[in-house]
């Protein structure tokens, strides 16, 4: 594929998704809390999970109807982590994509109750009445996955022991399994509910899920380097903060040079196992992949 | 159905609930994120809705394990939103079912991932990947009614309601808008989704429709009374907190002497529902609804 092609599908399926969380984030939920939820999810962010959804989904000939919902449901899941993380009793963050964070514009308890609102619509948005694409048993398997990746042994989990990490020296292995749950989760669920909006076939399943495990774990090393090389205006949100904070990551367990060698090698791991999958319409993942690691903001 | 033999199957049912809740939410969950959710959880409340969904099971004969999974799901639902509305901005409340409530046990940011896993959980429960008991379709429907029930328009609406209306006069319209999304709308979607586990039938579920909403608003109404009649050791959280915040409830619009007429005619409304149903087994439905109006806790 092309890059200018690439490029093309990337902003094409970006602005699909925004049109659809235009359509499905309630502006006139009760007493601003629309608003709020909103302002939390809408004109922001890279869409890097829903368009690993809907890259996977396209790979395995998935109905795009079905996929648009799966990719709005991992952002919406995606989008309450950052408003609920990003509170005062959290991370105590002011800034996010560029803007004042929720909190800061609606206050702390509308802050709240947006996240658990966008958590809930994430399941609403699974749960279609009259979706012909969506078929109840492709309703209960999308709401599985996305609950488990999202839940205790999941990101709710990771972010608990990133609570719990600050201060502490983590091995590498530890490091490892805390962002596998804390930002791997969800990352490997987007690629898994892109996949069951179109196969059962167990190889292409195993091809997904390995290719996914990899991709979650890149883009969490490449966070930790980018917020150390960058400046906060470039990643729209406060840049050097895990080292403020005290929190191990990447960069402060592995080193610079090795964290940068880390990714490389997780890139080539999800390429080789989209390699094995016998599957031809894998261009997009392998792109998103590279983009993953490349990226600089 | 005589009373002793309604408290034997209460007591049974709530200690069957009290028995999956154990098994279901992890005690190893990572960082302590398991111990709080368990503490928010487990072994405390009246299991009121709970005992809704497997009454309304009853009543359509529904499959018992999917009406025990369906009760957990909306009793962790109930959880979360304890656990977050206590918290310092929210409610600020300090005690909850005779303990303290979660943020001043655990602090503040474990307690928000708490309630954040449990919602989460809630879909997991109902998404088993090996349950006989609960097919696709029915997974399906039960995430679609407790997500809508939970979400915007239903308990975390109601919850932006009522922090918009502090200090406000509301009429009783308003009020009663206010409380059908923040209780009612949990309190419904507990007796439609045991009405889900055995019915499709069209006159049953308008009939076990029409129950939940009077049920759900009669629960608030009569929560607002005891608020001002009742000690806080009696009802194991602070007492008079509504007026103490200035809130609008069925006392302070009504009167007492109106918001007692008004929780009967919703009790004679319940019955009346199930009186059209032609449903055979709704002893426990009734026995429930008197109970909800009875209770001095």
């Amino acid at each position: 594929m092309k890059l200018a092609e690439f490029d093309i599908w990337m902003r094409r399926a970006a602005d699909a998704v925004e049109t659809a969380l235009q359509a499905w984030v309630p502006a006139d939920a009760p007493a601003g809390l629309g608003l709020a939820m909103r302002y939390g999810v809408l004109d922001g962010g890279k869409r890097v999970r829903p368009l690993l959804v809907l890259a996977a989904a396209q790979a395995v000939h998935g109905a795009p109807s079905a996929a648009m919902r799966a990719a709005c449901a991992v952002e919406l899941i995606h989008a309450y982590s950052l408003v609920h993380d990003d509170m005062p009793c959290m991370d105590n963050d002011v800034l996010r994509r560029g803007k004042p964070t929720v909190h800061v514009q609606f206050g702390e308890a509308q802050a709240m109750l947006a996240g658990d609102a966008l958590q809930a619509l994430a399941f609403e948005v699974l749960t279609p009445d009259d979706d012909p694409a969506m078929p109840a048993p492709l309703q209960a398997r999308l709401c599985s996955l996305l609950a488990r990746s999202a839940g205790h042994a999941g990101m709710a989990g990771g972010q608990a022991i990133d609570l719990a990490s600050v201060g502490r020296q983590l091995d590498e292995q530890a490091l490892s399994d805390m962002h596998r749950r804390k930002t791997g989760a969800l990352l490997r669920a987007s690629v898994l509910m892109g996949a069951a909006c179109g196969t059962t076939n167990p190889r292409e399943w195993q091809s997904l899920a390995e290719y996914g495990d990899a991709i979650g774990l890149a883009f969490q090393v490449v966070d930790d380097i980018l917020d150390v090389t960058q400046a906060s205006a470039t990643l729209g949100k406060t840049a050097g903060k895990d080292i403020d904070n005290n929190k191990p990551t990447y960069v402060t367990v592995l080193g610079l040079d090795a964290a940068h060698a880390h990714a490389e090698a997780l890139r080539r791991a999800a390429h080789a196992a989209l390699d094995g999958s016998g599957m031809a319409d894998t261009e997009q993942l392998r792109e998103l992949a590279d983009r993953v690691v490349a990226r600089e903001s």
